[in-house]
């Protein structure tokens, strides 16, 4: 993903690659080349040091990895608020998914049940996504009120989550990229809405827009859907 | 269907069932019972009849008959606008349906291509359905532009239609009631908007309030979103 | 289900209706009625009794009931072999589903990971179903060996079940009759069956092929595959 | 594609990279390398002249390029006959789509009507897809009988074929590489065998295999399940 990054970094005209940080490499080199803006798509267990690298160092810098929870924005959102640099962040940089999103939340009032079904490759490091999280986080917020109640049947430990009662599906296997279904469903109907990103390159127009427009945000910023005019 | 309608009819306290009329039994049993609403699901063949009879009748009418052509709802138009009846049509009564629709308009300008699949049970007598085409018409009309250059391949006669570049494909087999996925795409990903009927029992709200707003209505109205707040 | 059952059962000119039984009824009925064959569509907290009282009657049965684990297959078993009457249990009855179970016990052995997300209305008392189930089973069995590992993510109490390995996601959303997907993945592409029973119309066929055959099985048969040629 | 297929038999230790051949370069090459084996994933238009050349020139050839009619195979066929050198062409390299083709000929006696929608990238130049072709072919093969009658609706020329009864439909969508569901209906119920290539990474085992064996072959053979043990 790093690598696809800087190619498309490295793509536009009016912006400069000046560091690239590989997973054993120094984050000040970040400071030594000057870098106005820092992506990053690492992992969850080192994400939060490296953005709070960035904002104390009043680097601007612009997120794809997941893994979040709601503490861990609010504590991106201290950080960002203390000092001239901003932050955002993205669960998913694909326009598809962001469409995806706003529409499950606009229809969640409408339908009595929902779940997610989120599909990724095999070695996908959290579950469930930071896409599928947000997506219920979004339709939760939308719908104002709670599902209507769902026979539990034998629960087990699994991979997956809820989100007040919103249940999210994580499967896992190979011959997958990011794959999300929301179902919703009414007496004899359901709407399906789906969002299949086989290939980075579908990120890459929302991360070079990302690096574009961070420097001018208020904060820390989630979704991308706050720099596109829906 | 008119049973499913007559039965939805008679379960709301505020209607009253005066006449169900069958396809060898005479329209003029409307005037005989004193109806105000008429609820015409019929075939293509006939259903025009079946609305100039009403609208000359000064008797409102609520259709979901499909397999209009944009002229049909011209004439249509005229009829009700010569007279004090209204016309309310709505290809799919479904509130999924509805959703569906709007979603897909919506992101029609986000995306460089998209495609219809919509699918029936095998005697349907209209291809393409009428929310396909209605679908259609309203991408198009949102999108304001023409979509991406595609290789057509060998042609062949086949079910299915082109709303001006946007291709509908009518797949007919047993074990469907009514299902339509839109499909669009961008480089890497797809959003896949998809509505399932599996019961008629999915149409009645709609058609239940069709029925009791088609009074206030203006002339002729097309679509079940016009009759929601969405 | 048991009006549907009956109904079907009437159309059949080699077979005779002798006794439907509801829920608060006394089971001698059948003895009572002559019955020779006994359909058992109840719930999985009395479907155990039903099925000794009728093998210990030397009554057939045909069981659409689900909800068994291993080793109540075993008990039934026991009780069969310990009589002249046989028992016949299908956790799906539509052929579909057979063939669905049948081929994604073919492909067990040529995929590195697979994963099953079957799909009923909200009210289901049982997850996961009895066909996701039996699938694993059957996919486990012809596989053989191990699936891949798969990183787990944080896991949660879950609707769902976890054969061996092959982890069963249930989703619980009205608009659901019967619906269940196998999802097979190599590097760089997935396999998917997937099985949608929309209405009981798609049982029926399944259910009277078994009271036909189930005189002449041998002890207790469990899954339709055994009654057809496939 | 090419590139992928020479870097492909590059990591094979008993295979040897002895030639590549760009489009505008000539087949003389392969004959001043020593090539035992040539693969071809060239175009509609030029493929036949490339099989031609091989035979003729005693080099096996391994052929992924799509768009052959019947009258196509029975050619090759001849030239394979008519010297020492054997063709193996397949419409599709993947372990999945061999078995998606298997299963959906195995369930075609058991349905009363079929469809089959591929996808692929907007800019394929045939269509229906040399997949889809072969499905509809070995479906229609296996089944032996006619499908039941369906309602045409209004015909158009359209994107897709025709297989005796057996409708095509190709979709063309950026974001796609190769999908195809096969659509089996009865009453009540549907099953559909999906296959959904999104890497070339998922042809390469079966290049490979094909490479390894096509020397052992007889004639012209057609077809991935024929290399397999199935």
């Amino acid at each position: 993903m790093g690598a696809t990054v800087c190619a498309a970094v490295e793509a536009e005209t009016d912006l400069e690659l000046v560091a690239r940080i590989d997973q054993d490499e120094p984050l000040e080199d970040l400071l030594a080349n000057g870098a106005e803006v820092a992506v990053d798509f690492t992992t969850p267990d080192v994400v939060k040091d490296n953005i709070r690298f960035c904002l104390e160092n009043e680097i601007h810098v612009v997120v794809g990895t997941t893994g979040f929870e709601e503490s861990d924005f609010d504590e991106v959102r201290k950080w960002a608020e203390a000092g001239p640099a901003n932050a955002f962040i993205a669960p998913n940089f694909a326009l598809g998914a962001v469409l995806m999103m706003k529409f499950a939340a606009e229809a969640a009032a409408f339908f009595s049940n929902a779940e997610i079904i989120e599909r990724h490759q095999e070695k996908k490091l959290d579950a469930p996504s930071g896409t599928a999280q947000r997506t219920a986080h979004l339709m939760n917020e939308a719908r104002g009120r709670a599902w209507d109640e769902v026979t539990r049947g034998r629960g087990e430990e699994f991979r997956g989550g809820d989100e007040s009662g919103l249940r999210i599906h994580s499967v896992r296997v190979p011959g997958s990229v990011a794959h999300q279904e929301v179902i919703l469903g009414n007496a004899g109907e359901t709407l399906t809405i789906r969002h299949d990103s086989i290939d980075r390159a579908s990120f890459m127009p929302g991360v070079v827009l990302a690096v574009k427009k961070v420097a001018s945000l208020d904060g820390c910023v989630v979704g991308l859907e706050h720099l596109l005019d829906l």
